[in-house]
Formats: C-alpha cells, sequence, structure tokens
C-alpha cells in the first residue's frame, strides 16, 4: 500500500502526478523535455537509457513503463531494449549507445565524477559534449523518478503485459497530455 | 576539470543551467515549485532537507549552496542548519523535522519504500501526507541534482563562504528569475 494517499486506479507515478498536480505538471515537462525535447540522441536511445537505469535501480514500474515506451518506437528497437535489459550495456549492438549506457550506470550507482575511463570510452565512440550531458541528466533523473516512485511505495503491476497499453500511449503522446 | 563544456566563471549546477539553457530552465522550475511553491513545509525547513541530503550524498556544491539558502532565511535557522549537518536530525530541536529528515536520508540511500518505521515516526510527530509527499520528492529531486553536478565533474569551490552570495541571493529571489 502506497505511503500516501494516491488515486487507486493509477499504479506507479500516475497517480502521484494526478494526486499531487503542482509537482506533477513539473516532473511531466521535465520527461518531455529529456526525452522527447532537442537532443542529438535519438528518441528509443533515450528511452533505453530511462529504462536501464530503473532497472539498475530496481524500480519495477519505471522500468516495465520506459521498456514498453523503447519497444513501441520499432521492432528493431523492441529487440534491442530486450537484449540490454537481459544481458547489459554490451548487447546493444552500436558502440556509442554501449558507452552511454556504461555512463549512465555509474551515474546510478553514486553522486561522484563519471570516471574518466567511461567519458572517454564515450567519445572514442562518437559522443559529443551534448551526449554526455544529456545521458547523465537523463539518468540522474530517473534517480529522482525511481526514488519518487518506490520512495512512497506506489504499486508496481507484476505482468508486463500491463506496461504494454502505457509504452504505446507513451511512444505516440509522450509526457504532456494536450 | 566538468566533464562537458560549460561557461567557466560559473561553479557547480550554475554552469550546467546556463550552458544547457532547455534542460536549465525546467529544473529551475522544478527547484521553485519544490523548494518555494505550495508545501505545508517552510521555505527553511525545505532547504534545510534539500541541504542533509545534498551532504548525505557528500555533493559538495548542493550542500552548501542549500545550506546558506537555508541560513539566510533568519538566525535561528542557520543555528539550525549548522547543527543537523554537524550532527544529524535529532539537531534539529524539533521533532516533526528530526523524523522527515530520517525519511529524507532513506530515500538518498537506496530507490526502495521507505521503511514503515521512518514514516510512522513521521506521523507521530505530526507530519501528514503532503508533508510526507513534499519530503520524499524533495529527496529525490535532490539525488537527480546532486548527480547531475557531480557527475558532470563540475567545480564546487571550497571555501565555505563562497555559498555565502550564492544563498542570500537563493533565499531572496529564489530559483527562477524574472
Amino acid at each position: 500500500m502506497p505511503h500516501v494517499a494516491v488515486p487507486p486506479a493509477l499504479p506507479g507515478i500516475q497517480g502521484l502526478l494526478v494526486g499531487y498536480p503542482g509537482s506533477g505538471a513539473v516532473l511531466s515537462t521535465l520527461a518531455q523535455t529529456l526525452l522527447r525535447g532537442d537532443s542529438p540522441l535519438s528518441v528509443p536511445d533515450r528511452e533505453l537509457i530511462a529504462a536501464w537505469v530503473s532497472s539498475r535501480n530496481q524500480c519495477a514500474f519505471c522500468t516495465g513503463s520506459h521498456a514498453a515506451a523503447a519497444r513501441h518506437t520499432g521492432p528493431e528497437i523492441a529487440a534491442r531494449v530486450d537484449a540490454v535489459l537481459a544481458n547489459g550495456p554490451e548487447a546493444a549492438g552500436d558502440p556509442r549507445l554501449t558507452a552511454l549506457l556504461h555512463v549512465a550506470a555509474e551515474v546510478a550507482a553514486a553522486v561522484a565524477p563519471v570516471s574518466d575511463t567511461a567519458i572517454q570510452a564515450a567519445r572514442d565512440a562518437g559522443a559529443d559534449d551534448r551526449m554526455i550531458h544529456d545521458t547523465v541528466l537523463i539518468a540522474a533523473a530517473f534517480c529522482m523518478y525511481n526514488r519518487y516512485v518506490d520512495g512512497l511505495a506506489t504499486v508496481a503491476p507484476p505482468a508486463p503485459e500491463a506496461y504494454d497499453g502505457m509504452g504505446a500511449m507513451l511512444a505516440q503522446q509522450g509526457y504532456v497530455r494536450g
């Protein structure tokens, strides 16, 4: 049972965004900016970074929903998401994305400078300042969303299928409702 | 040296907010909403929660700037901030704030439900749903800001006095410039 009252039919962060609309609006705008706004990283790559960080943090709701959102951007992406979540960054099949997923994992693991080794590997694979910046900020933001969702003990549907509809909606409409 | 190019005269998050203005605007609005917007928690209590989480995460820039912001809200607050940062939540001199600082420390430590014990202690000390919600979200948000600032290896001025001017400005003007 969640630690605070939320609308009962809305799992995970959904109940928090609706039940606490003042912060909810800004948190939705931040997700939209980071995952759909201007960036040299593709939407599927950004959704995969979000799902990967959430997976490292063992946040079931955020992993399920962002993995589903990434999967709904295309069949070849769906295979990549499944491979990375099962087998780690090397399974991404794209050296630059692999290197950025390692950067993201370091951000999730500790409040500390990302290692020079991980930054250099990302640069060697073609990442520029903006890609490194966006990766670190997305990873940091999911360390917030994950803690918000799990810290307040919100409900995460156990079945992977429960996230499929959410993922389709996020892939099609994004994070800010018109 | 920071991992990405930032305006050289701006330490900590300041260079990131200016150098990456798309995300910077939303991150500033989020700080304004959480630390200055509608909440049953006072501004000094919220700044202290931000400084305390940053201190737990050993983020020197965020600890220094938010402790300074809290201190600039009044002399009795300054003594409380110094006592909590030196000696922990029991030194807050306010049982409800002490309990909420323990909740915040749990959020900083792990992506996991805050313990029933910590939540019950906060309720026993008079905290309602909204206070618990706001505490968890502020703590989670600083787990993001701390990782953004330190992950990208931004510069944190070593001298405590360097934060005094920042704190005065944040106390007087908040996080969104007019």
